[in-house]
């Protein structure tokens, strides 16, 4: 956790969170007041951390990983403009009374970050993250996503792979993507990263459907360069095809040859 | 910076690093020796770092931001690989003497997670990083993947969008992505995220061209339900439409509707 996002736990009245994200804090909890859901509560959680603030509480609302990407950031804000709640941000010059909350995201290591520095680097050139959560986002936009990025040869980064809901939306990511990417493919998977269930491991597109993935994983389909050297996936910038880098081109774990796909 | 980069600086024999990073840890260094160089010399950075390695130091190479993501842990994992330098991952168990170099990626918060918090929450959707240097990437592959992206409705991170050498591919990628978002897309500049020379701003895909743009900057291009509401940002995941949020739905600052893109 950075020392930012730790001072202001520390110095918070309120601290709003998941329940599993809670227990993480523990250490951090002295007299702070808790208000903490379950699953599947976003609203109820955003809601209440708004109802906090505008009753005069420094209240904080948690994410795990990053609070921008797919987390509680966006909520907030997009609550309080439903709602039409008046907002700011803590370096805005105030506007008169009632200029508003004054509402900081703090940014954090993402689960895309965390799980690219446990792999290796998978993610050194250009990459496109999709989440196959289809509670809010049609099919649709989401195959179409998928498509997109693998044409493109983007490397992907997938969240949300799979739930107790919903079984088939991998299987059908994998079978979109196979149609650009060649079943050997490497692909990282990491779940729990830096937490006491983490699991990495790396396979391949072909065999990605028979994975073990939840919804506290995190996938990285590499792009046409791609390669597994000694266990780490590394996607290559391109700086061995632009400079005669000294030393031969040994194998890599996969038979790739270290090109760049830039 | 987290804990545990920290700590892993404190420990370090030496540290290597381009000269600006070396300038902001100046408070971390008590006798490491250091090994800087100017910017473009990644390739010289790197072989000096595994070098030292090599020669049995304790070696931490630092990046801005997330050291995965466009940054030097690729090159030095692309690096070991060409030269056909045993490495290992530090948890990997030992095989046998002569087992290799133990390589740590420890993850840091990326430009677009610092920028995207200072904006307000552009990435609560799906998103494509992009980056516009056509050093070792060709542009004819740059923009195939800005078309992609453009077309399936990701937001879009624009990194390194500018630099003295290439004055036009800004303006380049703009005309792509304007053939498929229309002009009042919001777009999201941030400089020197959480650095002193940091700026923020927000303006238009028709006016970015015009925008203050450099290599310190990354660009979040709003896809096609971002809005901004009283200076933030926001991208919407949904909820609005799947649930019957209370409230009447104010006017956003660009008077977009809060809808979704998903």
């Amino acid at each position: 956790m950075s020392p930012r996002a730790r001072g202001i736990l520390t110095r918070a009245d309120t601290i709003v969170g998941y329940r599993t994200y809670i227990e993480l804090l523990k250490p951090l909890i002295t007299g702070q007041e808790i208000i903490s859901t379950g699953m599947t509560r976003e609203i109820q959680r955003a809601e209440a951390a708004i109802d906090a603030a505008l009753a005069g509480k420094v209240c904080a609302i948690v994410s795990s990983g990053d609070a921008g990407i797919y987390a509680m950031a966006g909520l907030v804000l997009e609550l309080c403009c439903t709602k039409g709640v008046a907002i700011q941000s803590p370096g805005a010059p105030a506007k008169g009374t009632g200029a508003g909350l004054a509402i900081e995201v703090v940014p954090g290591i993402p689960a895309l970050a965390a799980g690219a520095a446990l792999l290796g680097a998978p993610l050194t050139h250009d990459f496109a993250a999709v989440s196959l959560s289809d509670l809010l986002t049609p099919w649709n936009t989401i195959a179409r996503r998928l498509e997109a990025a693998a044409e493109a040869d983007f490397v992907i980064v997938i969240y949300n792979p799979r739930s107790r809901r919903r079984q088939d939306n991998l299987d059908r990511a994998c079978e979109i993507i196979r149609r650009h990417r060649p079943a050997q493919t490497p692909v990282g998977i990491v779940t729990g990263a830096m937490r006491a269930n983490q699991r990495v491991s790396i396979t391949t597109l072909a065999d990605l459907p028979e994975a073990e993935v939840d919804m506290q994983t995190t996938l990285f389909v590499g792009n046409s360069a791609t390669m597994i050297y000694r266990g780490f996936m590394i996607t290559p910038r391109g700086y061995s095809d632009k400079y005669a880098i000294s030393g031969d081109r040994p194998r890599t774990d996969d038979g790739r040859n270290v090109r760049s796909a830039g």
